[in-house]
């Protein structure tokens, strides 16, 4: 039976939509009966329909914190000339997954949910674009995190849909490293006896674990320099351990176990090699997009190098470098240096011509 | 009540002999009534008593590893030359550790260990030197990780006996980023519920929880590089699960709960400054030994700049970084590039007059 989680609700995430796209068939089997995206749009679409950006979302987060720190007329993403879809994964919380699935959705509800892989999401977008926007082309795609790695698999699987690209702190394939980063944070959250398969009823069930989740992401998110030069402070934090009782702990444990798990094991598995028999440069030589990739400097688990290697296999691409000692964990757009990056790369990349 | 260990024995950690030290009062209060120091030794002592090399050992290791890999006449610590005295550390399992605290130690075993610090067991070793050796004055103190941290410790603690210092891949100052790394290993441990607040009766009723610490040593104790390159192939791995299964799952699932949280509270709090009412300039200012630092390239917890910082605060030390994709386990002499490097440094180090 689903459950009721009041984080996941436009208090914490303002306004959205929530559109079925239909049953949608899964790559791994099963499928979700009635698979509903959480949308938040920005801006008006163009007569000819040839203005849309679409964002999708990292692990954990929703559209709420494109909103709040990367969409707006000061920005390159900006409603005034686009018209910006950000659609929250499977699993998010808001579109469907796990706690939520009822209704139609009643047989994949919490443990029976069923594997999602990056390909699903995209094939949702897709969809969603298609038939509910009229959206055919996109001038722009972007995320962070998972949020690249469904870039990747937009510009491999639909080339001719995708004009620019800008996968940010995130990789086409996942490494085995961060494979075992998010295995570390699965075993957080099933190790706790309150989670009992999957079947809590209540999140608070399973906090221990949860803390546990905030912790390692403490130890991955951000850089060691974070931590050495108090980063927390200049957020008002006093020490390591107010920084994560006031601001890691909480963001995930108000967050939903399962839907977590369903977002961490599509994690491990994004790869665009897959549609082409393992062959990451064939797969990553079928992107047409011109493309920036842009890692973030000091993140820990999706390190520069690691574009850098994939960036080599895509022909009309730059590598541009983002600056933030908060690491991986600088998509939250806490470092003031942040945006302007970011702003200046995307600006620079809406501005060539594709 | 104690209980027995079978890894914890000659069968593992070859020839060693159990020195009593007596009683030792602790810095965190209480006491080990009857602290019993396992010890190495290779070479002969000199009559001018000059040419003694005290090693100190790391998280889980022991003087083993250095039998095994740094010690021998083709190697810088070589016996034909030096008396070299590895001493393993208090909760190593080997010396007095919670699990094999008997006997006059019966009052503290298991849970009722008392909290030991890197003070502490330079306290005990330099005890064990001067009574049970009669050595007053070390030609070299080097020790990897904790290791390290030991080394710093005897050379601001005991600057006038400690004529060379090398610290590999270990800060003076632990950071916050390792206490919190080092609180994401005790929690995977005192999470499994056979833990029972540290009153298990083997430890094979914390498997599950000492193999999601091994996992999360797998995260963090190699680079990301090291698993991007399948290092592990050329080990004979065929991929990484077999790696984790193989290697540093069985690693950790044959040691003790209660020791491996022994040290690594002890870890979390290594800290020269505690002599010098937190100034670690002040601390470091005290060395006087000519010290070589020696972080390993990769290292994603004990980074090469936050070595850095502390070798610019040393008046007669130099840098001197190893290469080495592994990153921290890379003390375990896995790669063939490794020893050569260490060899080279401690080679220039020992010919350095001091």
């Amino acid at each position: 039976m689903s459950i009721e989680n009041p984080f996941y609700t436009p208090e914490f995430h303002g306004e959205y939509d929530l559109v079925s796209i239909g049953r949608l068939d899964l790559e791994d089997g099963g499928s979700i009966p009635d698979c509903v995206l959480a949308v938040a749009t920005f801006g008006t679409l163009n007569e000819s329909k040839d203005n849309a950006v679409l964002v999708s979302t990292w692990y954990s987060g929703t559209h709420q914190i494109w909103r709040d720190a990367y969409i707006g007329s000061e920005h390159a993403l900006n409603p005034d000339r686009y018209f910006i879809v950000v659609v929250d994964q499977i699993g998010s919380g808001l579109s469907t997954s796990p706690h939520n699935a009822s209704g139609a959705n009643a047989g994949i509800t919490m443990s029976a949910f069923p594997h999602v892989r990056i390909g699903d999401d995209v094939v949702a977008q897709e969809r969603l674009l298609r038939e509910h926007f009229g959206i055919e082309s996109l001038a722009l795609v972007t995320g962070g995190s998972m949020g690249a790695q469904q870039t990747y698999e937009w510009a491999v699987r639909f080339p001719d849909k995708v004009r620019r690209a800008a996968p940010i702190a995130g990789t086409a394939q996942n490494t085995d490293h961060d494979f075992l980063f998010t295995r570390t944070l699965i075993e957080a959250i099933t190790s706790d006896s309150g989670f009992a398969g999957g079947e809590y009823t209540s999140n608070d069930q399973v906090q221990h674990g949860l803390e546990r989740h905030a912790r390692i992401w403490g130890v991955m998110g951000f850089s060691t320099e974070f931590w050495k030069l108090r980063v927390y402070a200049g957020l008002g934090f006093e020490d390591m351990d107010a920084f994560l009782a006031g601001f890691l702990q909480p963001y995930f444990t108000a967050m939903d176990p399962n839907d977590l798990l369903c977002m961490a094991w599509k994690w491990q598995r994004g790869d665009v090699a897959r549609h082409t028999g393992g062959d990451l440069a064939a797969a990553l030589g079928r992107i047409t997009a011109k493309t920036f990739v842009l890692p973030i400097s000091e993140d820990m688990f999706f390190p520069v190098r690691d574009h850098t290697a994939e960036q080599a296999l895509i022909k009309n691409s730059e590598l541009r470098v983002v600056d933030d000692v908060l690491g991986h964990l600088g998509l939250f757009s806490v470092n003031p240096e942040f945006m302007p990056q970011i702003d200046r790369h995307l600006q620079e990349l809406l501005d060539t011509p594709a």
